[in-house]
């Protein structure tokens, strides 16, 4: 659980005062705001606001003075339309933003997207929380051999507990030792009097990369579907995945048409070399294509395969 | 008056359905919410939506749960802080968007600010109406003869009548060699049914800069006081300053704190170098000092004089 | 003939001194290193700095400490790779500078891509020249009515001599009045010393966007691509095409790997949506497969039919 | 000592091949190219390559032909002005490149600067060296009572000797096993042929954020400047300053008049707000004026203070 009581009142009062506003407004949206939504062991994803709706993405396609009220059909055609000839802009005039709680190695990959914007706790002025991430047993993944950058199968038994047992107790002398260095008591007094403490700026060094940030992040549609078509696939690393999952789910609270299209064309879809092109092209023709005739690399060639379920 | 009954009838019909929300809403800015606000000719600036106030900077800079419910005159305090330390991404958590009509040209300086999101009416799609902009009496400026950027007085008698005809008539002309062009009718209908019609792409080409167009602009407030800073300068030209004033008042309308601050620590006041210090400083000390014992050029010289009111 | 020969004989003075660096080289881009590479009728793109070469590319994404010479399969290996992926980083590390000369219209297109840094001559401080595109008579495309920003066909005939005189004359006209308001004769001396003359910044109004203007354009090698393959598509205007044209073979020659990769994955590649693979499944799978039964929209099955090479 | 003989030998490959470039050459800055100058104790800053000079920025403002060999007097005087008067886009066409090691926690407050090009060393990928920050006793920080993001004094004997027992103990059993996670040996073969060994995107987690990583990193010299106004002033961490000022070493190196005027008016000037400027007239007109008659809260008249030398 997250959330102290303290937090989690904040919540509820910021949740119990509705006003009204002549802006455009998602309820589907609204029924989550504020909220955290858990991800991992002591992360979170809240929606803290958000401006515009699919709506908008018309108005602006169309630079038209009102809500751009054609019927739904126009608008879901016209949204599939600028997603698929890549017209982007119109997606910029929608912004959300998000209060994470995230491991410090999630975050590292996380702020790589640069046009967003970001306000992080800071660890030069405050006290990080005692929290850290570890993994479930199912997640707990062993290095493949064979991709560099990947993971094969889950570590089991003695390694499992023993690695497990290492992440957990690293992390608690992590904490303890700049707790030490910082002479802060958890009851927030010093532990020795005498004592002045290590600057706060220096004893984070102390914490390892497990430990759990947070920051606000706020960003445009448009930005927000390039973040988590590269977050939310199969390439990403698992952590970051479950961000962008939760985040995903937000998508179609928020803007439905929009997020239709960004699973038909981003999420699922697949880009086709000329190449590539050209093979399909030969094979629909009543050719057989292998790879040696194919033109690609064997790499090359099983990611094709894959692609037309020919693996 | 820059609207059609239509488009004014889209304003209203937006403007009379306020719904609730649990986001932050600023009742001050909601009041002016669509409305188009004149500036120039036939130009315009609507807000058409906001994310955040001036508590939103606060939250942000303190990545706090609720809506950080301080004393005002905290708020106030630390909002002045950070704009005066240069913690800018506090205020990149509130986005504005505007919807503005505008001369080609203003349009043209404007743009040249990247760190916004623009869509704009396409005259490769569509037909610009036959709205230019013709400068007022008193702004008919004559080009200042020290001052290669710069505006010297206003024309006046028959050199003034002969530049305001020439401007018109030419902008006349174009506009109606760009509808032949077109073959297209006011009514909708060709000209000449025989006719095909110039492409629209290459017949706005015969327009010139000082015909108006539009286009939705969104920025977050940090980069909105940085437009405004260069914008609602003594240095803009004047047609992009009346912009920014008219946006100057929206800001204070929007976060009155922040607003406050932008005059004050921005807009108000000034950047002293290295040398213009130890001026300073000399002078306090009571030495007399004049441009050649200065350090600086002349033109330096000129401009710290005036900052300091002895011009 | 777009340069004078003032303006020849500085890039005759750039091309004649040769200088030791230890950076990377690029002989094939020295060759055109600061040339007027001609585009339309007055037009230009000058490449006058650039840093990196696809070694620089495969250096950063390794990190390395030496220029990486692996072998040069390896290099093109990692390269395809790179681009298949979207890991764009390494190709941000490699950036080139051009001097574009270009109509006004194209320049608004243009500076629609954020990602670049821009100094445009400014008609606020200098006089711009007396040139206007005219376009070809196989470029004088009529509208097309089924797209509405599309062209279809050429103007011909009497109709193409109306147009092409009307662009023609409006401009001269133009022109004309513009040095009058300014009350600058060609020789640089005031039309009639009596008078002031309109403000620069104002007499421009009376340009049309035909008339052309000139900026240093930079960027780096991803966000290159990025406009390459938006500009040198069919779907783009044809006039910054032409721009774009020249520019992708800049590209083949600074970078020849890259280029290669761009061509193969980018410009000659295409996007399949998730219905759109589901599809070629089933026609792999031998099925016959129509619009009706294929749940795509017509305008959708089209694209898909013409990808597919079966239009 | 940071470099592996490996290393530096590709470093002299690359310093010993100088080749004949019509590009500008900047010798003063080729002195340094590639060589790794050091920073904290394992860290180094190294200039890769580079983009434009001086002379650059003067040619972007005047979008001229050749390199605008102007008077230097001239051209320093431009620059000047240009700085003073905020005009950036002219320094946004000279470009640089630095391969940096820098501990995590160094490279976390840097990465918040958007406006770069930046390709990390990836530990998901590869397995980071055993290299960790350790302050020197004079950096050896106590936390300031007063500021809470600020440094007061140094720790001392006991206490030092303390701390730094403890970053180093935990940094060195976090590497022992983090190692030991990997199943991986100094010799580059398994600990333990059986094991699997954890993925190497989740065993980074156990390494604390004084451990040095490595990065490109590439921008403009505008944004460089704004890097180094933030990241070499004295709110700044001591440990990310200490890469500035190497960094503005290089800028000397590399553009000299750009970087008199960037200690000139940024490093060197400040700002004063209105009520700042009204202050400063009243005492140059004689009159007495503290802090109660001022307006200012007390801390923003300590800085004034500060500023005018008078604290």
């Amino acid at each position: 659980m997250p959330l102290s009581a303290a937090q989690q009142a904040e919540i509820d009062q910021a949740r119990g005062e509705p006003r009204p506003t002549l802006r455009a407004v998602v309820p589907a949206l609204e029924e989550v705001l504020y909220a955290a939504l858990p991800v991992l062991d002591h992360g979170f994803v809240r929606v803290v606001d958000y401006m515009g709706d699919d709506a908008a993405v018309v108005q602006a396609a169309r630079v038209s003075y009102g809500r751009g009220t054609k019927k739904v059909s126009e608008d879901r055609g016209l949204i599939n339309y600028l997603i698929r000839h890549r017209h982007t802009t119109p997606f910029e005039m929608c912004e959300i933003k998000y209060h994470v709680k995230l491991p410090i190695f999630v975050a590292r990959q996380w702020i790589r997207h640069r046009t967003a914007n970001v306000n992080e706790y800071s660890a030069r002025y405050s006290i990080l929380d005692n929290e850290f991430y570890l993994p479930a047993p199912e997640h707990l993944a062993a290095q493949s051999s064979t991709n560099r950058q990947g993971r094969a199968g889950v570590l089991e038994g003695r390694e499992a507990a023993r690695v497990f047992d290492l992440l957990k107790r690293d992390a608690e002398l992590a904490y303890e030792h700049y707790m030490e260095m910082l002479n802060e008591g958890e009851d927030g007094q010093p532990l020795d009097p005498e004592r002045s403490g290590l600057a706060r700026e220096l004893a984070r060094m102390n914490l390892s990369l497990g430990f759990y940030t947070q920051w606000y992040w706020k960003t445009d549609l448009h930005n927000l579907m390039h973040f988590l078509s590269l977050r939310a696939d199969s390439h990403a690393q698992y952590e970051i995945c479950a961000y962008a999952d939760v985040m995903v789910d937000t998508l179609r609270r928020w803007c439905p048409m929009t997020h239709d299209a960004f699973q038909e064309y981003a999420l699922g879809g697949a880009r086709l070399s000329r190449t590539g092109i050209a093979i399909v092209r030969r094979m629909l023709a009543g050719e057989t294509v292998d790879q040696k005739s194919s033109g690609l690399s064997a790499r090359e060639w099983r990611e094709l395969m894959a692609t037309l379920g020919r693996d």
